[in-house]
């Protein structure tokens, strides 16, 4: 191995180690010689990698949202309708948040980042934006009302589906976000969606996670 | 003032002194030291009246959730209409985290409670719960359709709030959770509303804004 792979393979193995420590104690209660411990490195190895424990924490932070955005960003450039993306997108994410540990420290580093010298609002205003742009694709398709003040529903959609993640996971460690994510649609789709379409779409929250949740 | 007097006012100022110290800097950003510092005490008299930070910070999360649960045990138990309650509940639930500094606090390290021993899980069930109990009286009211999965809406409507005031609080320092609360109503009330009542009823997330919020 080049020295330059083996500095991104050991960055990744301190990115692992230090997601599952930040999932298990939180941003407090983690310390780098944990982190340390963790991955099997010397104190100089992780601080030749990453200078703090902040640093580390915005490097999972931005990871996640990397990942996250990975998904949205294939998705959003299909050309499939606007609502079946939103939906699928929140199922994707609840997959990805419920299995990939790097995701699970990240989401729960962002909610603490009021730790952090600066709160992270750039994930919150990107998937504000992300249902702002597929509600108005979905309004184009004429699946959703044309009379939808989409950015007051884009506004709502997002924190929605962000406390739905965090109390499914405080109750049961994301076990049932399937199942909360099929029931928060359910709830929220007949104030969206346009009469005459309500028939075929109904369904669409429970097809969405057969597909993908 | 007697002993028992002077203590109740001490164990008061350490609590309003730590709630600003742990919105400030979270419950890992926050030592035992900066709230004798905050509190003006010496560590002899702060550890006298709590053992530790976790002891600290779980008598916060609990007169956090003591006051909301003062605001909810009166409505509740009045003979007004379930879905009046529930909306007010929320816009009263919004200001005090707006304007309560031990309200934000308890709220935060709820959040970030998995940092703790054990997780808070009370406050989430109970607010569940509360939700439950009042569809179940809109319904008997006839405001809301009988055939609603009440427990469903349950645990949307509660984990929906618990977003929308995290998001409210990273995007804007809570400024616009009021808006935000109007807003999340507008899109949950079409799923439950009973058709006949819609026209009374659209108006109500507004009007109870603009009592309570």
């Amino acid at each position: 191995m080049t020295q330059q792979a083996r500095a991104v393979e050991t960055r990744a193995v301190i990115i692992r180690a230090a997601a599952a420590v930040f999932t298990a104690h939180g941003y407090g209660g983690t310390s780098m010689a944990d982190i340390c411990a963790a991955a099997d490195l010397t104190k100089g190895a992780l601080y030749f990698h990453f200078a703090s424990k902040e640093a580390l924490a915005l490097a999972i932070v931005d990871a996640q949202h990397q990942r996250a955005i990975a998904l949205g960003d294939e998705l959003l450039h299909s050309d499939q309708p606007g609502l079946e993306v939103l939906l699928r997108l929140c199922f994707e994410l609840a997959v990805q948040l419920r299995e990939d540990p790097v995701s699970r420290a990240g989401i729960r580093l962002t909610l603490e980042s009021s730790s952090l010298t600066a709160p992270v609002v750039t994930p919150y205003e990107e998937w504000i934006a992300a249902c702002d742009l597929l509600l108005r694709r979905a309004i184009a398709d004429g699946d959703v009302r044309a009379d939808t003040d989409v950015e007051a529903a884009a506004r709502f959609i997002s924190p929605a589906f962000t406390g739905v993640q965090v109390v499914s996971d405080v109750l049961t460690g994301r076990a049932d976000l399937r199942q909360r994510v099929i029931e928060m649609w359910s709830f929220v789709l007949p104030s969206l969606v346009v009469p005459e379409r309500w028939a075929v779409l109904r369904t669409l929250p429970q097809e969405m996670a057969d597909a993908w949740g």
